[in-house]
């Protein structure tokens, strides 16, 4: 039997009273960015709400309320998560028809006028200021899928990749909010003679992928052993690592990709925390390989029952066609041996480090979450509302959106990670 | 013929008239950090300098001094290198014996004493916080080498290698600055039977290097065209990006170096501003492709005349050891390649972004730079007082020094890049 608020949720909301997550916004009366929550249609503005008392319940907070006047959650992620969740809990318990803290915001109708916002009127930032960004490649069908389509079904998977999760360093300076246009990039791609000419790319690509914001650091030469790692996670949002296959194909032997990937990777604006998750744990896939200590799972729910979800809008007029579902369960690695992996050597994580899944495709054609794997390297159209795609079309519109259901009905959603396709620049 | 200072400034310093590289300094009678010059042996602090008033015959850079009281030298950067410029030359004048602005430092003996500070009295720190740190691979002859021990003579080079400034992404957080003790870094290696195992690299190295910091950033979407790249160049640094080659070895396919650099990189804590470097500018390796337009270089003199040297010292006890000589002319690819080719597809850079140029090693067995190459992957000893290396022990203090010398004999140096190997964490 779900809980019910004072406050008017709407029924199917991403934001209800089980999720509460973290976002930077800006609004008309409050042009500044700082820190909300979503909850339902509406952001709850922090800076006002802890302005108006909002918090004066929670006393732990109160010596910190500096946090909700920052530009980013950085400060706020730095608190660590026994506050984050006592956070959430309060503005759980604020929410709640029978509140124990009325006076807070249900009674009080001139802060709900001032603090609760409707989404529509706000605009969305990037949630954290991110240090390093970093992605995995944790999502097994995923690797499986292209290795084939790269190097043939022989050589699909590396050797280390059951071993340890692969990872590569990404660019910090272009991880972008959800609605962020994605201009076409040029570079060096091969013709049909396999010679390098520098044009457009041909080949662009959504990658699905889920993100996870550290809260945390390390000192240099101090790995974070992989009983603590969960410490380290501020929480979670849906990820698009746009790529342009046909400049990584060039590019990517022997160091990797590089313009490939740093023209844009957009993040969902809500921030789930950590702890919203925890009641949505599952198992992930099964690693068979004998696993170094450092890597050794602390319990068989390391993966999270996420669905998952892309849809390409080509134009106006059209419809959004979902053209990918899938779920987040469908990692070979989970995010505590990401971080484990990751600092093994020493390596420094920092508050507001960004770490991505790698592309998370399911077993099935219809799961894939790539156009490269849907489009079999582009050999095969992927039919959407008024027409098909190998890959992305300028105009198209990319949206991921995420989502847990508990036995209760209530839902726990990311919101939307969106995206639109814009042309390559003249030359 | 060398124009002469009113200052004792030691016959042979890296820190001559030429010179006046910049960094961040903190010492007892100021503990924060914040930024100097280094002129002779003595820093002058910026800090205390300016608000002597001795920059009141630069009245352009009076409405700015509070570049002088920040923590790094990003805002300092962000000025331009048009003032950068004319900074470095009212220093310049203010450090001539027959100075135009005698009050101000010379006949000051009282902000000399306070400003003027040895610099074996002052701590240096990391001299721009860094927000993105790409390496690239432009050392043609360590490309090929190192090419050759990990897949053969046959493919030593990629096709790719010289249509494009190969790079990847770095990890920022692990920039330090010389000085700082560099543990050896636990991690998946192969044993003899190619079974991975969890231990300390065995193969621990060098990689010598020139660093560039980025003065002025780009938007995302909006490529720098090579021919306004050079004014996106703060200034170089000596680099020295750390390298497990066993750790290295087993993680890089198929997304690059990971683990195996991401537990540190050290660079010079003076920066030599890129007016500074102007006079020595040489031809780099010739590249006879065809390059994309977007590639092609401003003039034939894109590369810089340094000497470089690497020494290892065992123990306090025994000399140092130089073990390569090499010269940052042996690059295929300029900076201003390297900036055009990384942000062509959109990617923006920030102030404080730091590039590598790759390891610089030159044609001859005594100018590799690293120990893989001068090892020939491990199979010859490299002899050094009291001893010899394939890779580095702990104790060993590595040190790479770069400098330049004009046809009157004035030397610009770069100080130096000094990292010592710590022994790995026990478990």
């Amino acid at each position: 039997m779900s809980e019910e608020s004072w406050f008017d949720i709407p029924s199917g909301s991403d934001f209800s009273l089980i999720n509460f997550p973290f976002g930077i916004i800006s609004h008309p009366e409050l042009p500044a960015r700082h820190p909300a929550v979503a909850i339902g249609s509406h952001a709850l503005d922090l800076q006002v709400f802890a302005q108006g008392g909002g918090f004066s319940d929670l006393p732990e907070l109160l010596p910190v309320l500096e946090v909700f006047h920052q530009e980013t959650l950085n400060d706020f992620a730095q608190l660590g998560r026994p506050l984050h969740a006592k956070v959430r809990e309060y503005l759980r318990l604020v929410f709640l028809r029978d509140t124990p803290f009325a006076n807070r915001l249900r009674d009080n109708k001139d802060l709900q006028a001032k603090a609760l916002i409707p989404l529509s009127r706000v605009q969305m930032h990037l949630p954290l200021r991110v240090g390093d960004y970093t992605d995995f490649y944790a999502g097994k069908h995923h690797a499986y899928n292209v290795g084939v389509l790269f190097r043939g079904a022989a050589n699909a998977f590396q050797p280390n990749y059951t071993h340890l999760p692969v990872g590569y360093h990404g660019r910090a300076s272009s991880v972008v909010v959800s609605g962020t246009p994605v201009r076409r990039p040029w570079g060096q791609i091969l013709d049909e003679n396999k010679s390098p000419i520098y044009h457009p790319s041909k080949r662009l690509d959504i990658e699905l992928e889920l993100g996870a914001f550290i809260c945390k650091g390390n000192a240099l030469g101090s790995p974070v052993p992989i009983s603590q790692a969960e410490e380290y996670i501020f929480g979670y949002v849906l990820m698009n690592d746009w790529s342009a296959r046909d400049i990584q194909a060039w590019e990517y032997v022997p160091l990797g990709p590089f313009n490939s990937k740093n023209f844009a990777t957009s993040v969902s604006p809500w921030v789930v925390l950590a702890d919203a998750l925890e009641p949505f744990r599952t198992e992930g896939i099964e690693n068979e390989t004998q696993l170094q200590s450092y890597l050794k799972p602390q319990s068989s729910n390391e993966a999270f029952n996420i669905d998952l979800e892309v849809s390409i809008q080509a134009q106006p007029s059209q419809e959004a066609s979902i053209i990918t579902r899938s779920n987040a369960r469908h990692l070979l690695w989970s995010f505590p041996q990401m971080i484990a992996h990751h600092t093994v050597g020493g390596c420094p994580m920092n508050v507001g480090d960004l770490l991505g899944s790698g592309t998370i495709s399911g077993p099935d054609a219809g799961s894939r979450g790539s156009l490269l794997e849907l489009s079999e390297g582009g050999t095969r159209k992927v039919e959407i509302s008024g027409g098909s795609r190998t890959f992305l079309a300028d105009g198209d519109d990319v949206v991921i959106r995420g989502w847990c259901t508990n036995e209760a009905g209530d839902r726990l959603g990311f919101g939307e990670c969106r995206g639109q396709i814009i042309e390559a620049l003249s030359q």
